[in-house]
Formats: structure tokens, sequence, C-alpha cells
């Protein structure tokens, strides 16, 4: 190997020492400061604000947690990434898209015209009109860029942005980083959550406080159907009555529908109500949580042209432009799901998932919410007793019940969910504290192992 | 495939009018305003000022002349990605990824284990010490989106980052996102650049003009070598005095290092060069452009664990995490490329690109700063004569005479190459007006009939 770096100084061409010193004849940019005022900073180092005083993250927490469980392996359903591979058509498409010189080069930073165009056909019949690819639709590294796209294509220092409690953590970082400020919205769970298993739509809006959260300052609402952790399928009803707040207050509606393919009721895409309501809306999708493949960072945007050009302005500024090979292979997945019977298959099957393991909830009465959509069950553990005495370390001591819980399934029975207080600001945490969320998109030996744990509550449920 | 959305009002277990206007008993989590004081917002739309006002970039500039050519196809020298795949090891690495379900799922948020390994394996050779995978080691969407990260784990608003003009042009949005300010430092082209063909360490900095442009606010330094698009390889004393400016004054140094296996000169990393310029330097590279994959979207950082874990938290929350297959094929090929010879055929090859590209510059006596990194040749244009009447559109009778010299050659002898003063502010735009910079990271055959387009300008040189 040829020896770079670290070697003695460089023979060729050395510049003279003058070339350093020559006075330059061009005009200078910005005002230049005399010496004497510039000391050296005191806090070099310092990160800023935004990344700075970060505490434990839930996903670290319960990591750490199941690498110090007496029980291994560990079955782990807190993150909702897949147990098993994506569709051998979505595969073969990759490995394929690899050995294409222009697949595995830069992307438009818009995104590969193939997928604009896959994506535009598989929606249209959705939203009732024909989607423009070029201009209607942005693809994104992952639906979380893309939100955060939208937010740095939007929000300014001051802007305020709703959102429903619970959240997905990452809206709130994506929010604070443009300087947005954040005004939470509960979603009230059924009042007998802790003895009655009821349906993810008792978990309500109370629309004259979503109403009340408005203000002058107010830009942007986030929406989030299916949703995660409640399973929650927003009714049409619902998404009417909130789209008629937007409009009623000039807001733009930001829709994170990436469990879209994943409906046990009849689903409703918020920006399919009405012309009015879709020049508002822009909707979120992941070709990773569609397909399987959480690891490969493709999502999208659709929404008017108005909204999309500015996501896409700031996707190119956050990351140019998203993986290339992957996304090729996102579009022909796009083009041949439907004749590959994939969406049915998909849907049936994880919602013989979510089946598979609220069994072992109805038999230790365990209460949980039914979800009507996506891969997460919220099951109520009010009733399981925790020992008293029971050592828990210190950074698990200190957060709602729902971490004790987390915990004590880990070190006990060998099974790992999150807490969901995690998805709640400090003040409403109390709701989702005898809750914990498992993800059920896992292998089924994988779901039946975990049930055959769960029995082992049963001794602690009073 | 089952009807969903669109599809008329819900059935299943409708909300009760009642539930909507249920007064909520919950603890509200920010004053509430009365209603009357909210109007609607009068400009719903308008986007952020960060993606505002946007001026055609180059790149669309570039393209729709290409696309406007009487002469097709255009020989495409713009854009800096490859006209050719990634070496079968890397491709096979990929391929084999795919097939694996915790490669497609995702990423831990730094990056893949195997690939943070393969990178400090690799690179503490040149630093002179055991890098630790763990802690000094990050992985990012790109080296763009790395280099975005480093700005949001430091950058607060008003402080100051230092550039080197000419700049690759993402900086300057990259930093102006967290609320930076830029200070721009020139380099100086040789003064005989229009009528001299010299080595690209003839653009020199003024360390005095650099030294002067440090103020208390400034932050953080960005260095580029080899650089985009000057080809320079920034010598051990330049380097040397460079970092002895960052410790006297305190700075962070992010040093762009993407082009670091391309160098035709020895290179020195600014960060190997002492224990105290390593604590303040991260080092960016780029799997993309180390294995011919631009598209790949693999990027990492390198450096102390103080600057690391925050360039890790931004990066969190920017993309939550990066590409898992394509990381894992990345790290095979790090762990591969010195068996299969790679780096230096690799280097070797690009070296004769440039060779074979500029043999068509020497013939024509068209001055060019001889590359001494990088795989980017900037040729003067000055003795190149436009005519008076020449047809300009508009857009581009409005900008610097590269823009001109750009659009004449992809419409006289069908080559498009990028006008560098979009790598100038307004100011000092001046310096590169005379030049055009040419992407040689293409086929042998690319290139011959790039040449012979090339000598069809020997009609208007003066």
């Amino acid at each position: 190997m040829f020896s770079a770096s670290r070697t003695a100084a460089r023979s060729i061409r050395p510049l003279t020492s003058s070339s350093f010193f020559a006075v330059s004849n061009l005009p200078r940019l910005l005002p230049v400061r005399t010496m004497s005022t510039t000391a050296p900073r005191a806090d070099p180092f310092k990160p800023a604000k935004r990344v700075a005083g970060q505490r434990q993250d839930v996903w670290s927490i319960v990591n750490e947690a199941a690498a110090a469980s007496p029980v291994q392996p560990i079955v782990n359903m807190g993150q909702g990434f897949f147990g098993y591979n994506p569709p051998k058509f979505a595969l073969d498409a990759a490995k394929e898209a690899l050995d294409r010189v222009d697949c595995n080069q830069y992307s438009p930073t818009k995104g590969r015209p193939r997928l604009k165009k896959a994506i535009a056909d598989a929606y249209s019949p959705y939203f009732g009109r024909t989607i423009n690819p070029d201009t209607e639709v942005s693809i994104t590294t992952g639906a979380n860029e893309g939100m955060l796209s939208a937010f740095m294509g939007f929000i300014e220092q001051g802007d305020e942005v709703i959102i429903f409690e619970p959240f997905f953590d990452q809206y709130i970082s994506n929010i604070e980083m443009p300087g947005g400020t954040i005004r939470y919205v509960p979603l009230h769970p059924p009042k007998d959550g802790a003895t009655r298993t009821s349906p993810a739509s008792e978990w309500t809006i109370d629309f004259d406080e979503l109403e009340r959260a408005i203000n002058p300052k107010t830009k942007m609402l986030v929406l989030n159907s299916p949703h995660n952790p409640v399973g929650k399928v927003f009714s049409r009803e619902e998404l009417q009555r909130i789209g008629d707040l937007c409009i009623k207050y000039n807001l733009i509606i930001l829709s994170d529908e990436v469990y879209d393919r994943l409906f046990y009721v009849p689903f409703t895409r918020i920006g399919t109500l009405s012309p009015e309501l879709y020049e508002r809306t822009l909707t979120v999708g992941s070709a990773g949580k569609a397909f399987y493949a959480t690891g490969w960072r493709v999502g999208y945007l659709i929404g008017p042209e108005h909204l999309i050009k500015y996501v896409a302005g700031a996707h190119t500024r956050i990351c140019y432009s998203s993986v290339s090979p992957l996304q090729e292979a996102a579009a022909v997945a796009f083009e041949q799901a439907d004749a590959h019977g994939f969406w049915d298959e998909s849907r049936q099957e994880m919602q013989g998932k979510v089946q598979r393991l609220c069994q072992v909830f109805d038999e230790l009465n365990i209460p949980y919410s039914e979800p009507e959509g996506g891969y997460f069950v919220l099951a109520n553990f009010a009733s399981v007793r925790l020992p008293e005495d029971y050592p828990f370390p210190p950074h698990v001591a200190n957060r709602p019940r729902d971490f004790k819980l987390c915990w004590f399934l880990i070190h006990e029975v060998g099974v790992a969910a999150i807490p969901p207080t995690e998805f709640y600001t400090d003040a409403n945490a109390h709701i989702a504290e005898d809750y914990l969320r498992f993800a059920v998109c896992k292998n089924d030996d994988v779901l039946e192992t975990a049930k055959e744990r769960l029995r082992g509550l049963k001794k602690y449920i009073q």
C-alpha cells in the first residue's frame, strides 16, 4: 500500500514562504476585526443545545436491560423492526439494481423517476386524481428524514406545531431543529382501560381542546394514522373534523401514514377527503415499513406542488439525495406488489400476528387496545403487582411505572417491550404509566415463545 | 385489492358524538388562548426562509442545457458520479447482505458494528493510534449528512464557521440550517493561471487573511483536501499552520476528506499531525466516493469521543439511522480492499484518467490546475473567444462568464462541465469566471469522445 499521511515533510513543489504572506489584492467580503479582541474560545467543544443534555433514550435503556437480564436470549418485541426479510420480488429487484451503473450513482435529489412514477401510480386511485410524479412526489431518506424535511421546509423560529400525545419521539427533535414550538393535544384513553379490552378507536380527541391549542402562531398539525403506539385508525368523521379545523385556521397537515398498508378497519387518508384538504396535506409513506425493510431508508411524501417543492428543497440541503439502488428496488416492489397479492397477504398476516399475541393477554386478563392498524399492541399492566423491594436501578426507579414494568418483564420473564411514557410529555405521562407497547412484526415462533414467557406473569397478577 | 380509503363512512364502532365533546379532566400543558384572537393564517403555505427564493442551481442549469443541446448525447463531465460500477467484491457483499434479515432492518443509529470496526481498522494506521470503533467513529447518510450532523452538533445561532473559497456548495446550507454565519477565505489562484498550466498547490492561503477572519464567535473551520474543485492536496506545512491557528483560537476542525483515496502527491490528514489536533478534528469520509458508489449514501466521521458523540446525536435526530445493507457491504469492502490491491489500482486508474483528459488541454494550449488529488480538473478558458452575438438565454447571460462558457461548450461541442463560480460568493466569483470543472471519473472511451469534441474549440481560441 502506498505510504500516505504520517510521512514526513512534503518534497514536491514546496510553497515559498513569501506566498504565505502575500498581501491579497482581492476585495474582502466581511469586515475584519483587529486581533487584539480575539481570545481563544473558552468552551471549544461545547455541543449545541439541540443535542446537549440527552436523557438516556428508551431504546438504549431497553437494550441495556436486555443485555443484563438473566433470561437469555431475550424475546425482543421492543423496536418495530421486522423479524423476517422483505418479499423475494423486492430483494431480487435490489440485487438487479446493484448491477446497473446508474442505480449505484447519485439519484436525482427528488428521487429516481421510476420510483416517483411507481408511487404516483400506486396512490393515484386513493386520491381520486392523477398524481404528478415530477411535482407531487418527493423521495426522502426514510419517512423520518421526510418529516424533518417538511418541518425544515415550512417551520420558522417561533412557529407552532400541534401533535397528538402519545407521539413518535422523533417528531419532537424534528420540529425543534428548525425552531418550532410544540403544542401537545392528548388522545384520551378509555376510562376503563385498566380493566377492559377495548378497540383502539376508544382513544379519542377532545375537539374543543384541539381547537383551543390553535393560535395565530400555529402553522402545522401532525397526524399519525394508523397510530403508533395506540393502534388507532382515525375514522373518516374524526379526520373530517380535524381537516375542518385546519381549513378554518389555514394550517398545513403533515399526515404520517407509514403503516398505511396495515389496517384492520376501513382506512381513510385525510388528504383524500376533499380538494381543499389535498392542497394543504403532506402525506408521508415508507417503503421500509411497506416492504419489511426498515433498514433501506426509502421514504416518500405526496402532496400538492406548492408544498412538495419546499420539502424537496429542504431534503436536498439535508441529505442531497437518497439511497439509489434501494429506491429502484422499491419502485419495482410497488409496481409488482398487486400482482403478487402482497398487500392483502401482508395485512392478513400482520392481523394474524396481532391476534396470536393477544391470546395471551386474554388468558391473563391483561386488557389491551385492540389495534385497528399497524403492528403494535398497547397492553395495560395495572393488575401486575411489582414486588415492593424489587431492585430497580436508579435510572429506571426514577422513571414512571411503565419503565419499571419494562425492566421487570425483561428480567423476570425475558420479554422486552417499550414503555410508552417515552412518547408523552412529563405532564401527561401518567396517562400511559400502566401500559407497555409490543411490536408483533416478528416470526410466529418468536411470538409463541413470548406468549409462553408472558404466562410467567400469572403469579404477579392481582 | 382490498378497497381502502375513499370509501364511505366507517361502520365499525362509530364514535358517539358525546365523546367528541367530553370535557377533559387532564391537566393542560400550555396556556390556552381564547378563540377570538385566532384568525386564520394569511400565508399558510409560505416556505421557511432557508428554502425560499432558490436561485436556479448549477446542476439543473447544466442538465437543462444538456437536454436542449443540438449535440446528442452530451458527454457529461459535470457532476462527480462514476461512469462505472463499484468493484465486484463490494457488489457481491451488498447482494449477500440483502439475504440477511438483520441487514435489511434498522442499523444502530451510530452505524453497524462491523462497518465501524472496519473503518477503525482501516484508519488506525494513518492516525498512529487505535481508533475505538464504538466511540470514535459514526456512520452517516453520506458524507453530506455527516457534515450537516457535525454543524447541527456544534453550531448555535450566531456561531461563525470559516470556509475556503471555492467551496462545495452544500456547506453553505448545512452551516446556515443550525443558524451559523459563514466567513469566506479565498484560495488565491496562480496569477498567471490564464496563461500557464501549474500544479494545484499554487492555489494558496493568505494566512494573515485567514487569521483576520477569526473572531470570538468563530467555532469551526472547514477544510477540504483533496480539494473539490481545485484538486489541491494541502501540504503538511499548510495543514500545520492552519492547525496552529485552530489551536490558538480553540476552533473545531471539520476536515472533508471524501477523496482521501485519490492523491497523486503525498497526502496528510490534519487530524494525524498531533494529539492536540486530533482532539479538535472531525475527519469526514465517504464509502460512496471510495468504492465508486455515490448513490449508496454511506459516509463516516472519525474523531475524539467528545466530538463524535454529538455528531451521532445530531445524526440520530436527522435520519435516525443510515442504510443498513449497504453499510454491511461497505464494511466488507473496507475489510477486503487491501487484499484486492484496490486502493493502489483506484488511485493509479484515476490519475491515468486525469492525464488522459489533460492531453487535450495541452494540445489546445488551455491551461489547467494539475490535480494533486481527487477527480476534478479545473481548466482556464480565458483564451476561448465567445461570439459577441451568441444567443445565451437570460438565466445564463446574467451569470458570470463561466456559465456562458459552460452553455457554449454544451451547445457547440457537446461536452458538459461545471461553472465553478457556483462555488464562490458573488464578491469573489470573478476569481473563477474563466474556469470550468471537468469530472474525469468516467470510462476511458467517454474521455476520448470528450477530447475529440473539445478539439472543436480550436477555432474559437485566440
